[in-house]
């Protein structure tokens, strides 16, 4: 439906909608239409949540998750096993694999993954700082949490590779995840025990 | 899925998006984290398109649509037919049948519906100025577009009866659209003709 808009002011916080993933115009139109019919404070508030996220987001130093402080809640809780990190692509994983409560180690949010055509290459990931962390010496295992694609498996052996000289355990969640699949649309118990079920890394590849 | 969030800035930029209607919690997430992905100008940039337009919007004069100006480009357009008026419930009824092209008369944006359990009633809505309207002497009919609800066979009613004294003629779009459906959601072709088979409002109701 090809709409034609009474107001521009109108038209353009349709379009800032539209951009969204997933929000076609129609969409897009209902909501706006929603937030003008909400008090003006509410209506601050909903943008200001927006513009101070953007602006004042942090980044955990430790393992690069969203974070409020400069170390994220999961790397200061000495309750959590420090000697186990879980390489994840995005913050969202880390939310979905908190939420299954069958792990109890840390995280390493890379940023994304190895993608020659969107042109990530492993210097635009937190790899080298993963290195860093495995280097220290604390770290006695890194389980590999990426997407079963052709990307995650590119980024998989990348960083196999680098820290095979420390001598450490490196595995991978189980294959209970669909090959094909992205992690964060698994359901919780498969991805739950994926994790506990997880193998070493040269016997899933068959190296 | 009960999400722990890392961050309470990520938190309350969700809260807000999960505020919309039709916006579940997980669609709030993907949403946020897909904001935090653009530039910061780009961010600010949506926030202030929602409040810029929730400070700055101008209802038409005459009709009451939302306008940049104070009178709208449809009662400023000397081409229109100014001596028939077609009722609607919101901004959004104004942009449908816009759509169809079927019609080229004037709009009168109520704002809403007699709806005593949301507590909304004749003085609410803008309907004296409609009256109002109708009084100056130009206007030959008056057309009924609102939801085949209850509530709009109540206003429908309500304000039939304030217009009787005028002598015009007051019709209302057939009875194409399903009862019970709302207008917003009518396909083009059935609104489209519905507008051109409009009835006389008392042979609608077998008065």
């Amino acid at each position: 439906m090809n709409i034609q808009y009474p107001s521009v002011l109108l038209e353009n916080a349709v379009n800032e909608f539209a951009k969204l993933p997933g929000i076609g115009r129609k969409t897009a139109l209902r909501l706006v239409l929603h937030l003008l019919r909400q008090d003006v404070p509410d209506v601050e508030q909903f943008s200001s949540a927006m513009t101070t996220l953007r602006k004042e987001v942090k980044h955990c130093r430790v393992c690069h998750n969203i974070s409020d402080h400069d170390i994220c809640p999961i790397c200061s809780d000495s309750r959590r096993d420090e000697t186990t990190v879980c390489v994840v692509e995005n913050v969202k994983e880390v939310m979905v694999i908190e939420n299954t409560s069958q792990f109890k180690g840390m995280y390493h949010v890379l940023g994304g993954i190895i993608s020659p055509i969107e042109g990530i290459g492993p210097s635009d990931l937190e790899i080298e700082s993963l290195v860093n962390r495995v280097a220290e010496g604390r770290v006695k295992e890194v389980i590999f949490a990426l997407s079963t694609t052709m990307e995650g498996d590119t980024t998989n052996f990348y960083i196999y590779k680098k820290l095979k000289p420390y001598n450490i355990k490196v595995s991978m969640i189980a294959r209970g995840v669909s090959i094909g699949d992205e992690i964060e649309y698994a359901d919780e118990v498969t991805l739950g025990r994926s994790i506990v079920n997880r193998m070493p890394f040269s016997e899933s590849y068959q190296l």
